[in-house]
């Protein structure tokens, strides 16, 4: 793995040593987010390819450092590999993650590969940087602050939970254009998401049902569920959700150059709980049980 | 775990966002670290309490990072439960993994709990800070250094790979006091590990038998292998092995507060390949196979 990496002057010391060593920028701070990938839960070996498995384990948490505004630098991997597994197969892990790595402009700088009796499982420890205190976190939305998403939503299952590109330079672009008051990526489902900005915040919020834009794919999952709901529930869009104030908003609006989709679907408010209204402001039931990784039901 | 933390005035972020924050101080470089610790690898869910395992996973990171001679600062947790699991057991293990940072000073700034199929694994990224481009690495040793050690070694397995203290401390005063030329903690064994050094140094090394120091444990082993065997080839010692100028050696032991035990153990050479000597300086055979992370035979 050593010799795949290319060097960055923010890694003055990668793979190899007890440590590595990461320079943080003047005035900067450093991002750190960690998630564990496990068989059967967020991916399964039978089914999905070493690409997309390797894919997923860093865009996801190149999501989460998005979600921050901070800017992806460096990964370390952690691999616990089953025991059946060829030295052909491990390698071909490891290329892929080089491989996603590369589209996501992060060097590989270290990490620990053990081979085990139990399933693949794969733990990625993601650094960013961004500038000293401008970190966009979940405790910040305001009263009136639309809140806004950056793409349709629902239905992730049917491939995009793969396939899905982590909104690293529309969050950049957000945090030095228009300040949001609160940010997170969606990794849970909009409503249970938006859930932990209120919680957060200490407010409230109403969806509009017109206004939440469903993909494609939650229009096909053809269950016993509305389009809607899974748009309002399904996890791993990964796209980013926001609030920011209404002036703000509407500024956004005059910007030709900006890069980012923006949806607005709802409003913070004072009353604590998440409403979901209808066209004449009535609020309708829905199922919006949060999503749960199993991709199986075991 | 969100409440049990302390705060630092390094992490302005912990636990709850999608990102920790970091902040580094001026004139430092942040030191990081990842080991995935599994059941029946690391340790046995069956015979093991969760206390042992939950300091080992933090004790071994924490002596990666001592071994660059930084500062642990943070870590992040990501835990594989198995499904078996209660609610219960797996407070116990938050309970265990609070208490291993708080001994180790450290604060826990975020992770990733998932119940799956497969046994527990536990992924800890550790995070220390150390003055910037003051890290002592595996590829400074210089010919007729002074190769050294901070504790008797081998037989591990009968508990220190539990019980041990990371030389935080240690490796600190070290690299403020007589700056060592190369450093790692020993986890593979001795002479494993110092052909770490070796390789990264571009030399060899030779090593007297009679001043290994030999632990109790690898006295008491009672197996195939000789005492002195275990210490040159055990591994989870998790003691400092480094390399100094013999002029440094020489101040060094005449230095009254010096709080590391220091055992010389042999030197560097230009010849390639690490030689042990008997006491006329001639080669002996030993059987130094490098530690085998395995504490059952499946």
């Amino acid at each position: 793995m050593k010799q795949r990496q290319k060097s960055s002057p923010w890694v003055p010391l990668g793979i190899g040593d007890d440590a590595a060593l990461l320079r943080c920028p003047a005035d900067h701070d450093v991002a750190i987010t960690t998630d564990l990938l496990l068989d059967g839960v967020h991916f399964l070996t039978a089914e999905h390819s070493l690409e997309q498995i390797a894919r997923k384990s860093l865009a996801a948490n190149v999501s989460d450092i998005a979600a921050m505004a901070a800017e992806p630098v460096a990964a370390f991997l952690s691999l616990g590999l089953p025991r059946s597994w060829s030295a052909e197969q491990a390698g071909r892990l490891f290329d892929q993650l080089a491989a996603a790595a590369e589209e996501f402009h992060v060097v590989i700088a270290g990490g620990d590969t053990t081979s085990w009796v139990g399933p693949l499982s794969i733990n990625v420890a993601l650094y960013g940087f961004l500038p000293t205190a401008k970190a966009i976190c979940r405790d910040g939305a305001k009263i009136d602050d639309i809140v806004c998403v950056s793409g349709p939503l629902g239905g992730s299952i049917l491939g995009r939970q793969f396939t899905f590109t982590p909104r690293v330079r529309e969050a950049r672009w957000l945090a030095e254009n228009c300040r949001p008051h609160a940010m997170m990526d969606i990794s849970d489902g909009l409503v249970s998401d938006l859930g932990h900005i209120l919680h957060a915040s200490g407010f409230g919020a109403e969806l509009h049902a017109v206004d939440i834009p469903i993909s494609e794919d939650a229009q096909r999952m053809n269950d016993d569920r509305s389009p809607l709901e899974h748009a309002l529930s399904d996890g791993e869009d990964f796209e980013l959700l926001w609030t920011m104030s209404p002036a703000a908003f509407e500024s956004l609006k005059g910007m030709p150059d900006c890069p980012v989709d923006v949806f607005p679907v709802g409003r913070i408010t004072e009353q604590k709980g998440c409403r979901i209204l209808d066209e004449q402001g009535q609020p309708i039931s829905c199922n919006t049980q949060g999503y749960v990784h199993h991709l199986k039901s075991d």
